[in-house]
């Protein structure tokens, strides 16, 4: 563990910045005027009564509501949920970091010169320090080295080997385990009402979509993040897509409304984050007329997950608690909003 | 009208040059050997009846057999079509480009220099022969011009307007009058066989989701296309995504297995489309295992439509139909294979 870093913005680049110590901070939930929505709340079982519950009820069945003032038609129901650490853990770093580490260490074999080049050397020794002080420039070449260089067919097939081995440090289990249950009951019940549910995520667009539709139910066509670029070419008569180290699109901040319009074409009517890279997302979504619903996931549990927001590298929340009150956007407390927050619970 | 133009290979952004005299050439048809599939064939009432029709019938019988050797589940059902010269006409020039000499005219009071400087004067002036030697760069300054500096809201209401009131030059109607109602039938009949249809066009992405939906039945989040970069910006408090005279992403020949990969993240298993531009997709989606469909719209007919394919500047179909037999693609047969071209004919 490394010393307790100053606050700093760590960008989605920055990845391997010291773990700082977390300071629980209560989120100071907003009190949201609504009438109980029996029916939909109780599709929604891991979910306290409470004001965060009704936000979300009530939006919902105000844009159902045909007739009503706030319906939306369904084509236009749509969702945008960040991942890292709003689908999924994201403490102690990013489940995509630990995947590039964890390939440094099989890689290393066919690159002895790793064993004294850095960034390679730290990642090899499990140094973090050194990491951190690699920088961005680091990181990228960790990501580049790790990422690229093969077909998104042999990518996808080293992803779905890793997550498949791979465990969480303190939970012991498979990263596709450690989902946040309210929200993949969130995700289902945005579609039984109708909505299409997207991923917008400042994570490997290709890390993620060979599972998504299996743990979130939300098919890869449905899944937006960062990429590096690909080449398409033919090989032995058989075309392929070759990945190349070079970045293509990072999906973070001021990129994920951008991202939402490219690859979406519509503006979302709810959006779930829980950093201020989803500040943008949420800004785009809900500063628009009608009915709209933006949410931040505090993470305020450490007994049960973790407790962090304006003092982390991963998934630091600050400016957008900030203007989450000025904005309407709902503060789902972790601790207190959550009944439970895994399935094996 | 130009003069004839030596064979050559004019590539998406090299827009404007001259319409080449096209000799009608008539594909010839791969002969598949299939068992006529009844009830899915009266389905596709614009079609008549013969190898073309078969070959679709057959392939979706295929793979949505349970039990049988090639049957896909339908999350994978994934399908990808070419816009520009596949769903709707191109001659005598892609519909886009039209779009942008309107608006040249349009703006033209707001910039009194365009009388005097090139590309614009020609644009202005209707001299397509300057316009075709002012190549590449010329074409991206027009574009520019009148693609960007605007917001994503703007650009969507520009393209709306021009839509319902501009006429095709020769048919008085409508653009989005002049899709293919063969290829409208083809859509509705993979839909209803469990398909995801996407359009995966060389053209802009934002001038085709404002009306795709209502016109192909395919909305905006499955629309893959060309694209400038777009900056996401706060003015007075409200959120806005501007254009950028800047290209972001060229979707057309190796760059539509790229965008499929990116957009779509998932590899079809039948693509459609109608020029060299396509090859790549095509590749990309009959050069697997299983069952697939690859298919070339030949524009044959001259009385009811157009015919080009070797010698044209705009969906020139060369190599694509060179190895079109080879790869076992259907060479649709326009004058043909289709009872009607248009629904209102």
């Amino acid at each position: 563990m490394l010393p307790k870093q100053s606050r700093s913005d760590v960008s989605r680049r920055t990845l391997l910045t010291a773990l700082a110590a977390l300071p629980a901070v209560s989120g100071a939930l907003l009190a949201v005027p609504v009438q109980a929505q029996t029916a939909a709340a109780d599709t929604l079982p891991s979910w306290n009564d409470g004001s965060s519950k009704r936000a979300i009820a009530d939006f919902v069945a105000r844009v159902t509501q045909r007739g009503g003032p706030d319906f939306v038609p369904p084509p236009e129901r749509i969702a945008t949920f960040d991942n890292d650490g709003t689908l999924w853990v994201e403490h102690p770093m990013y489940v995509q970091l630990a995947f590039a580490l964890d390939r440094v260490k099989a890689l290393a074999p066919m690159h002895p010169e790793w064993k004294t080049k850095q960034p390679f050397k730290a990642a090899l020794e499990g140094d973090l320090k050194t990491l951190a002080a690699a920088g961005e420039r680091g990181i990228a070449e960790l990501v580049m080295a790790t990422h690229a260089g093969m077909t998104t067919e042999e990518f996808q097939k080293i992803v779905m080997d890793w997550l498949a081995t791979a465990r969480h440090p303190r939970f012991k289990r498979p990263y596709t385990e450690l989902s946040y249950q309210p929200m993949i009951e969130l995700l289902g019940f945005l579609r039984t009402n109708g909505f299409k549910t997207f991923i917008v995520s400042g994570g490997g667009v290709e890390f993620m979509r060979p599972w998504t539709e299996r743990v979130y139910g939300v098919p890869p066509e449905q899944v937006v993040g960062s990429s590096i670029r690909t080449k398409f070419q033919m090989r032995d008569g058989k075309p392929e897509l070759f990945r190349l180290p070079e970045v293509n699109f990072v999906d973070d901040k001021a990129g994920k409304p951008v991202g939402i319009n490219e690859f979406i074409g519509r503006r979302p009517i709810a959006a779930f984050g829980n950093s201020d890279g989803d500040l943008e997302m949420l800004q785009w979504t809900t500063l628009a007329g009608g009915a709209r619903l933006g949410l931040l996931v505090h993470h305020t549990d450490p007994e049960r997950e973790y407790a962090y927001d304006r003092d982390t590298p991963f998934g630091r929340l600050d400016k957008a608690l900030d203007v989450a009150a000025m904005n309407h956007w709902v503060v789902a407390d972790m601790k207190n909003d959550w009944k439970r927050i895994f399935s094996f619970e």
